[in-house]
């Protein structure tokens, strides 16, 4: 089967974007698996899959899969991709843009700079919306009842629970790049109080307007830039005292600026989108 | 600059294929690296680009790229995946195909059942010529004049030295999967015995017709599957006793089968290479 593809990424990001406005697109996890592989297939962090609205006042869908061919609710800087995608490819002329995606509704705009701002929602604190299991633990106070002990490699880690529509465990570290994010990351994507696994951020403090941040996403290993890592790292800072909003998040793979009103208020994140290429791939039928 | 390309594995070594015969290609190191990036730009071990001929009875000329954006001289996966490429786009229908490399003129055959069998010439044995600095040191035999002893890490390893138009540095273990090949590969590649580098070998016989390898390639760190690598591999398991032809290479990327009939013939290398996708990008003039 024949497909066309744009290869683009987010801040370092990447993703395989299909338009499947246009064609038809129905594949296997071990299809998405081929098209992730970086050697012997395509090679991304994520696919992502633009369909047509379903709903009334609705511009668009889109899924969203990792490389290990699961389907996630979400992922900011595949919002991005998203708006530079269907717009380049004149799908809308439209510059704020309604989408439904697997996690709700969202809105992203084109910035007259070619940035792209995405309204990531508002960040669900409550463990088990997470979904973070907090039974017989206790918060470290009521100012920062989203902070938590969790019990990583034998020692005590304090973890933010965020939900920005996926779930997100983060910690405060010294220094971002001597953090043991290969090695904690996995474990705490797999902890058993995380019944839907997790996203590992590991925040370092720069100063109250700007992180130095590291993510390790679940179903993916560690990415250049996890968009709602950044925006759930910076709701955790926030909310422990450390960050005032707005706040620049420096990550390996570029800045994303993500502001925050507070609780119940959406947040809101800024960041580049670029394509990097065309394709055409006869995908496999038996993988 | 807009450029086509074709991306293509040998064994899951991939590359980067670009037609020079039908467009004008000529980057500079930064933007080999950019193509080269899995992220940022298309993803690739290396380069490969096709020209026409300069000589009489040659039929094509091309050039390989590594990741770090330096031309090398030779690469069996590459000349597969050459044959495959000039193949599928019509640019000839001969089955043997005479090219010129930078490190003399090959002559790949397309068999039957779609492998592809590539004469890598007569393996180079004299440490002067592969080049190896043996000064000062003691080769272990007679009959294994081309084993000589390093020091790498502390401690003395005995490593077969090769040139396969490309330095090759082959050592004996007991398990490939548990050899020091991301720790040792780096330390050997930049050795000053070797004044051009080297790729460092490691390679375990399962019997006199089966090995597993493993290759920390120059400039590109360890790859699935080093064609001239192979052939080292086996030239040197077979005067040191240990193997007979032909042998069957086992790499993570896939099977190779490596044909030698003793010193001043040539290695006969047959395996498979495959088109993955058709592409298009608009390459930065400045990065």
């Amino acid at each position: 089967m024949k497909i066309k593809f744009t290869k683009m990424h987010g801040a370092g990001n990447d993703f395989v974007v299909l338009d499947a406005v246009n064609q038809a697109i129905s594949l296997t996890p071990a299809q998405w698996q081929f098209i992730a592989d970086r050697r012997f297939g395509i090679g991304a962090d994520q696919m992502l899959v633009v369909e047509k609205a379903q709903g009334a006042g609705i511009d668009f869908r889109y899924r969203i899969y990792n490389a290990d061919g699961g389907e996630v609710e979400q992922c900011g800087n595949g919002a991005r991709a998203f708006v530079r995608f269907v717009t380049e490819k004149g799908l809308t002329d439209k510059r704020a843009i309604r989408v439904e995606t697997m996690s709700g509704v969202i809105e992203p705009r084109l910035e007259d700079d070619g940035q792209i701002t995405v309204d990531m929602g508002a960040p669900i604190l409550t463990p088990a919306d997470v979904p973070f299991d907090s039974h017989g633990l206790q918060h470290r106070s009521e100012a920062e009842d989203n902070l938590w002990p969790l019990d990583v490699a034998g020692k005590t880690t304090w973890i933010s629970v965020v939900s920005m529509g996926n779930p997100h465990a983060v910690q405060l570290v010294d220094d971002s790049e001597a953090a043991p994010v290969l090695t904690d990351g996995p474990l705490i994507e797999h902890h058993p109080r995380f019944p839907k696994r997790v996203n590992a951020g590991f925040m370092q403090v720069v100063d109250r307007h700007h992180i130095n941040l590291r993510v390790y996403e679940r179903g993916a290993g560690e990415t250049l830039a996890c968009g709602t890592g950044a925006c759930a790292a910076v709701v955790a800072g926030i909310r422990r005292g450390l960050l005032d909003s707005p706040v620049a998040v420096q990550t390996h793979g570029g800045v994303l600026n993500i502001a925050w009103a507070g609780p119940g208020e959406p947040v809101m994140m800024t960041g580049p989108a670029v394509t990097v290429f065309e394709g055409e791939i006869d995908l496999p039928d038996q993988l």
